[in-house]
């Protein structure tokens, strides 16, 4: 069942807010059993919403739309629908008891432009937002169905999951996708695609592959599709189980795990699933491995804390950096990054400590050490290791992000191959 | 001058990879000179890629397209440019020299399939790629320019700024676009709403005001537009300035900066302004302020580091939090953050220092301490001053987000406004 998606906001087209919605909602709608087929930013305009919400009708059975519902006068979305769908703007008894109840939770007074909040066009049917005082608001024409949402992300995700994934599952017999990921590491798309090439010329017709290359990372995508009967359902995981086993035939040590977006996630489980604890000494990437770990709920259970040592002071007080190592190595090399580990894992007192060292530029190169050189080390019981990484590029987040992956995948590849890393 | 963005990947649609592309398009284009119509996401369809480029170009006389150039399998984009634009695929010289380059520069083999990387269309141009094998294409119809890039953001975003901007205001006599943000906090948006509603009424026909509300923080975006003419520019930077000057007349004391469009911008140049160094004490935010400040280049010159004290041995044994301190209070509590921030102040050498620590979620919340609990510090040379938040939800990604901004906007007030903050 095909799902097009109308986002809508002058400051999705000017850049300044990314549209993570999008990919929010074709996450939840592909797991409930639906495909996105298109996903249209407009901005606040009449004749684009409009044009945008008539051709979309016209093409899928379920259009989505989101944004444009907040009490300012740049939002005209519930304007556009009534012309839509012809109708008028009237209070909503559901609506303003929501938009009440929040407002005195929160303590504030209803002012005229927050009971306006209220207004819907007549023919539609308010789904109650528990979270927030724009309605969801639902429409059926006699092909399709139309939902308009507000498009902050956390209420928009609470309604997609609560009120309309369920309402849409109700109206229309899904069939089922099964998604698989596998994470591999150490190896280029085009590598790994001549690798693999047998094996993804024999797949079954009804699964798909799709590579997701990120920043030090690539992640492949088998998605398969059946018709939703019970019997399909149990053959579809039985194909896909069988193509990841001739996947990992031809490309076993280049896979470093499964069943995750992020290396963060696969870290997260992998440190959980050992009872391991961990600590972080970072430099380059100024926190962003434990802000990347701390961000996913229960990683209190195995991270006990970092340092963030950016000044050379800091690496000396907080972690024990000798002070004749900087002096006579610097705080980009082999020798810093691994006394950092070390003093790390020993002062926070954990299992595996991962440490961090580099100039992720797009300033601050020499001719010896340029922008992009990344020195990293895993400390665990078993000894220390460190690797020096050379990226080509100047551009600071992306060498930021790529450190914080290869660090991530030392740190899992030292806990689940320790035979296969190489130890002083 | 309209454009319509056409981003292709199936991984955006299914939501395991978020649309950066158009958000950086959009950003480079409005600073160019551009206003973007629409941006449309389809997938690795032959049909929808086919009917989404053909519906573009009968729309606008700008067209660009991302994604579906690498060398595997699900890249079709350059097929379906051959059919939309009635050509075939001839390997291109230009676009083969460049891939060379860079296989030797990497110190691989070419291999057929990356020879592959430099067929194109025939009718096209091509734009050298610097960074990638993939080629940029530029075709031509008599009434539109349709630019065809790759997917991979960084080279998107090269080639945009060297290739594809550059060409399309030397094909189009551009106008000119003037955006000014101004940052407030501490107001929600209806009740800005009501506040400057003489002001908004009142604005000139071509300025348009935007409310962009992020976790923490709303901010407010004039956009003005001119026909480019030097005489015109002048009037719309006065026009401008005018119009700003109005607002602070009304609403002066919840605006906490400009020209930013984050917080931790803001933070990143008041602190550059003032020569002033920082230190972070992080447990609920588990180093995103670090993270989100030192993602800026620059950052060294006031960044010392920064502790994410996780646990209570950390906060003790990296911070000096006392241990009965934390037995009496529990370690989400006034007297534990102000601790943390004074700890990391003298510890890591500081002018200013800013702890966090709560309750982020969705679980581990108390009667007493509720999931949302949250204790700010920041402290300075003029003494250590507090703040306790309570956040409604149990979203674990926005609490932290909410924290990060809170801490972020008591840190600059605190610099720029010090005679209006509490001290003890």
């Amino acid at each position: 069942m095909d799902v097009s998606i109308i986002n809508i906001g002058d400051e999705l087209l000017l850049g300044q807010v990314v549209n993570s919605n999008a990919a929010t909602m074709g996450r939840m709608l592909t797991e409930g059993g639906f495909e996105v087929e298109s996903v249209l930013t407009v901005g606040d305009s009449r004749e684009a919403i409009r044009q945008a919400i008539d051709q979309a009708l016209r093409q899928s059975r379920i259009v989505l739309v989101t944004g444009g519902l907040g009490p300012t006068k740049d939002d005209i979305t519930k304007q556009v629908l009534c012309e839509c769908f012809n109708s008028r703007l009237v209070e909503s008894k559901v609506a303003l008891e929501n938009v009440r109840r929040i407002f005195t939770a929160r303590g504030f007074e209803l002012t005229p432009v927050n009971r306006a909040q209220a207004l819907v066009p007549e023919c539609c049917e308010v789904l109650n937002n528990d979270l927030g005082t724009a309605p969801c608001m639902w429409f059926h024409t006699p092909r399709s169905v139309l939902a308009s949402l507000p498009g902050v992300p956390f209420e928009m995700e609470w309604l997609m999951q609560n009120r309309v994934i369920p309402k849409l599952q109700e109206t229309f017999q899904t069939g089922t996708i099964l998604n698989k990921n596998i994470l591999t590491q150490g190896i280029g798309e085009s590598f790994l695609s001549d690798l693999i090439e047998p094996w993804e010329l024999a797949l079954p017709e009804n699964i798909r592959l799709a590579y997701l290359p990120t920043a030090g990372m690539l992640k492949l995508r088998l998605t398969g599709r059946v018709q939703n009967i019970q019997s399909n359902r149990i053959t579809l995981k039985n194909q896909i189980s069988e193509a990841v086993e001739g996947l990992y035939k031809l490309a076993g040590q280049y896979i470093i795990g499964e069943d995750c977006e992020t290396l963060a996630e696969l870290a997260h489980s992998t440190l959980l699933a050992h009872s391991l604890t961990l600590a972080t000494a970072e430099s380059c990437t100024g926190g962003a491995i434990a802000s990347a770990l701390t961000a996913q709920a229960g990683a209190s259970a195995y991270f006990r804390g970092g340092i963030v040592a950016y000044s050379n002071e800091v690496k000396e007080s907080a972690l024990g950096v000798q002070h004749s190592t900087l002096a006579a190595h610097g705080a980009v090399s082999e020798e810093t990054v691994r006394e950092m580990a070390e003093g790390a894992r020993r002062r926070l007192g954990a299992d595996y400590a991962i440490a961090t060292t580099g100039i992720a530029g797009p300033d601050g190169g020499t001719q010896e050490k340029p922008v992009g050189t990344v020195w990293i080390a895993v400390s665990s019981p078993s000894g220390t290791h460190a690797q020096l990484l050379q990226f080509p590029g100047r551009r600071r987040q992306q060498n930021i992000e790529r450190t914080v992956n290869q660090a991530l995948a030392m740190l899992i590849k030292d806990i689940t191959k320790p035979s296969i890393t190489n130890k002083p």
